[in-house]
């Protein structure tokens, strides 16, 4: 039957021991949604520059923040991040910026957490910048779109919606 | 017109300037859920010392967050917190854990980020605990409930459902 | 004659090159405990989800202080530990909470630092938990354990006391 | 009847409310010691630069943690520390490094932690420069031994011996 | 005679007692720059959105290494500011970036290391974004423009050239 | 042509994916000056113990720095450096205290960055403990000294001059 790795016989919570574990290539896709008020997100994405600097800031937090992970998540391993990217396209139709996050590493855990972690703090970034004109916004889905690499082999989510 | 607070006449991000603004006491309460399969919340819930650990667990992470704030979303000023408490429910009629985050402080800035920061955060370590046997979890429903203090004066959210 | 390792010929504190040392497996165990009143260790250890709660918050502060250590302790290297673990055992026949961590990783330095910081920072966790009861807590016989990995092998330390 | 002021009526671990304490000024000294053999006390008291630089690490090391006290006890409020001073002494007498960690706020809680753990963190530094050399160092009586401002007035430990 | 604040009469250093200190508005001006090739600073500021990211993601650099100032310089006293602006201009007649950095705050103690290190780490995460094409950039000229508030009152660089 | 390697098509900064890369051993060199008035040289290096406080606290300052980069620097990766040096030399002819780091790893990317950070930070720590005898310190000439390792190969700077 199945038990939460992270709490041994007596419940207690600790990192689970990943030292026999193989080095392998892993990679993790996750995603959010920020949903906002139309006028909101057209503060967001017109003009050029404004465009730019909105999703540019949330794009370094992620990225900043997928590398601290492990510093936020108490039982996150350490790990030394090949790659980490950040797509944010703003949708029009559904009113919500879309955050996708990757993260890449060769070692002896996978990177969801890094990855949603990556695509959550852009979020709330996004949501920091934009708080003053819209204080009803919402984080939503997120979750893990893809993982590769490891034991329990690629796996990839069924269409999720909110 | 509206335009975002966080960007200069070029468009380029830099912290507002608070150094004007009165310090009133100010607080904000903030939610997010973990939505999860029924037998991955029976993982949490059942026995005793279990359930302790993995939302304890949880909730320290969201603490400790909540203290990070500045460090994590670019434009946040640094601030002390009088008080951060989080509360986590179980809710099995709906599958999900409900975060809510509530942070207090006297200053110039208010607090809605830092009780967004906690909820998300004690949410993803709710995720972590529980990925080994739940990859299809879905983070949601990242909102302000209510904030207090400050120019803006009081502010509840309307119901907002997901 | 023997030499602090850490200073180089003119004095000169620096962090020890270890560039061309070998990765091995490496493991240490470190002790604290902290002394109190039996009324203050009762507190702790009186109803079910208190004891939980104490003394979780008290191992997640140690596991987090482990990844931090080289943060924390100046000359230290920065090392992916694979495996950290917290057992803290109330013990009444002494008054004390007894405090052993463990840490693991495979890499080029040995893990004696994680391991002393995790046991400290769970046992000052524990004192700011119990101090608004109890001012003359003593945190004492912090100290390794064993040790194992590495050119120096294998060591266990004699049974010393405080 | 004693309860312990960080759980709340079910035993969850939160922090504490200072919303509506006043600002005092406080004060904490605490201190810390390290025991160790002669010659490993020689190595550090010989010569005019090294012991300068071994003391001095352990100094900064001890003032910077006291600056990072909240990130590391989870249940501590960040706060503004107006002073931190540590003072190093060797004693050949009683082969120990005697470390005393004063630090000074205005505040809305006390700063017995940040003393504690600055002097944990230069003891604990003391014991990173020297084990090459000495793997059975022993970190005790690690204690509070003065406060004061507040709501609890001052407060002067009595002899505590080890 | 003049003599250093930082160091006690024993010459150890430790942090500035400030507690005495008035609570005063204080604010200063930094800067650095970095000299490049003219064809580094052609890719810097070509195209409209490649020109937005670099000097963003400088920017924001900057703003966060503010906001870590106290953690960064051991004897700086953490402190809350209430503003951070950035201003990153290419300046193509002397192949430069000039970076000027604002901080402010009311506060026990001057500004100057945030807005320094604020203007600095902006310029290394320039030097990070060029290096793959120019390995000869220079980051000169850093210091303090202007500082006021305090005891020692308002100062103005004389016009001081690398 | 050339391109920066930190942007991508669309001009959005990422982290440059390392994943493919030799995992080789590599070391750099940096340089920073901190230009001063001479009797504020001279108080540096005046007296026994003065003398190796305040280097000892920039040389420390500068080790943590480096060791932080990837927190600091937002497209930096993590790393685990094996080593980091700094030496410093109040250079009483031209009145300025020169900074050398020295970095080490066996890694996928290069320690340019982590060198710069550390010589810049042991600068600013300099800058912070003789501000109140001296403000128009500057600091200058941060550049890279030499690098080696990896496929651009072994690297060293021409005499550059601020």
């Amino acid at each position: 039957m199945s038990r939460l790795t992270h709490l041994d016989d007596q419940g207690n919570a600790n990192m689970v021991d990943v030292s026999d574990k193989q080095i392998t290539f892993r990679e993790a896709v996750a995603y959010a949604e920020v949903q906002m008020r139309p006028d909101t997100l057209a503060l967001i994405t017109e003009g050029g520059h404004k465009k730019g600097d909105v999703l540019a800031v949330a794009r370094i937090a992620g990225i900043q923040a997928a590398k601290r992970t492990s510093d936020l998540i108490p039982l996150c391993h350490p790990l030394m991040l090949s790659k980490v990217a950040l797509e944010l396209v703003p949708n029009g139709e559904r009113n919500v910026v879309e955050i996708t996050a990757t993260c890449k590493l060769s070692g002896q855990t996978g990177v969801e957490m890094e990855a949603l972690t990556a695509a959550t703090v852009a979020g709330l970034t996004i949501y920091d910048m934009c708080k003053a004109v819209d204080k009803e916004m919402v984080i939503s889905a997120v979750k893990v779109l893809a993982k590769s690499g490891g034991k329990s082999g690629d796996w990839t989510a069924e269409k999720a919606t909110c």
